[in-house]
């Protein structure tokens, strides 16, 4: 099962120039979700994984699944002043302008295995973010997954510290 | 196994007076995760259920987990201008103003068999916007399902045309 007929490309979204994927044909289609579950499972490596970090809030969709799947604890990283007790934060720049992400100081244990997803693998600000958080709680990436990976914006050289796994991606 | 002291009180988040219920320590455990899938899944109506609808953003951690359960699809009801392609948008009164929420037309058939989840029911604002909008889309709500529901607040009663359901409940 090819799951790349279920991204719509999306022209001149969010602005003009843009080819956006849009991954909610995928989301609606039950067969799909389960395929791309089993192949983000297939492309783990084999170790035990603690814990789910997801993105806000694409991150959320395929996270929780995962999490179930490995029997691991979920983890939502969130943009600033949604997550209500102790955070760490990170700042990261964007073309224009800068982006905040937090995540809960104890969501994580010293030494524990975690899963970094997020649905779209594009210029990799986020992902590193996201990467920095999880080692301030002392967390070990095992992996950061991807539904989509955008090549064209060499979003994989911000997390080539890690092992990088997408499963659909347009060169 | 009680899920309640999963649920964290947070006092005066996110601003003074009130007692914020941070779902995420439940998150954070295995476990609990699978026995509020499983009440959740007791607590349907025998019939069958063509879709999931999620209420962003923490409504995504259990709605995709319930559509897996469910072999339905999954849909995300979004803030404004998240959603890249044709939508019916739904605005409704907040405390102090106001608040808008979109689905994709495209994303219900008509008479399809929809259930509606989200992480809180409150003042029950968000969750009669949703169900409207996936009336809109020809869509039949089988029930709202929310994992914590603040009684206090009589949110049923702005969805009181349909059947509700909540795991947790402060009165």
């Amino acid at each position: 099962m090819n799951l790349e007929p279920y991204v719509r490309n999306i022209i001149d979204f969010p602005k003009k120039g843009i080819s956006y994927k849009d991954i909610t044909p995928l989301l609606l289609n039950p067969e799909a979700m389960r395929m791309a579950v089993k192949l983000f499972m297939q492309n783990l490596p084999h170790t035990n994984i603690d814990k789910v970090v997801g993105i806000e809030s694409r991150g959320f969709f395929f996270a929780t699944l995962l999490a179930e799947k490995l029997n691991a604890g979920f983890i939502p990283v969130r943009k600033p002043g949604k997550l209500p007790h102790r955070t760490h934060t990170e700042t990261y720049d964007l073309e224009y302008g800068s982006d905040t992400l937090e995540i809960h100081e104890d969501a994580i244990k010293k030494g524990e295995r975690i899963l970094l997803h997020d649905d779209v693998l594009a210029t990799g600000g986020t992902a590193a973010a996201a990467c920095k958080l999880i080692e301030k709680c002392g967390g070990e990436i095992v992996q950061c997954n991807f539904l989509v990976e955008l090549e064209f914006l060499n979003g994989i050289e911000k997390i080539s510290d890690y092992n990088v796994s997408s499963l659909i991606k347009y060169s």
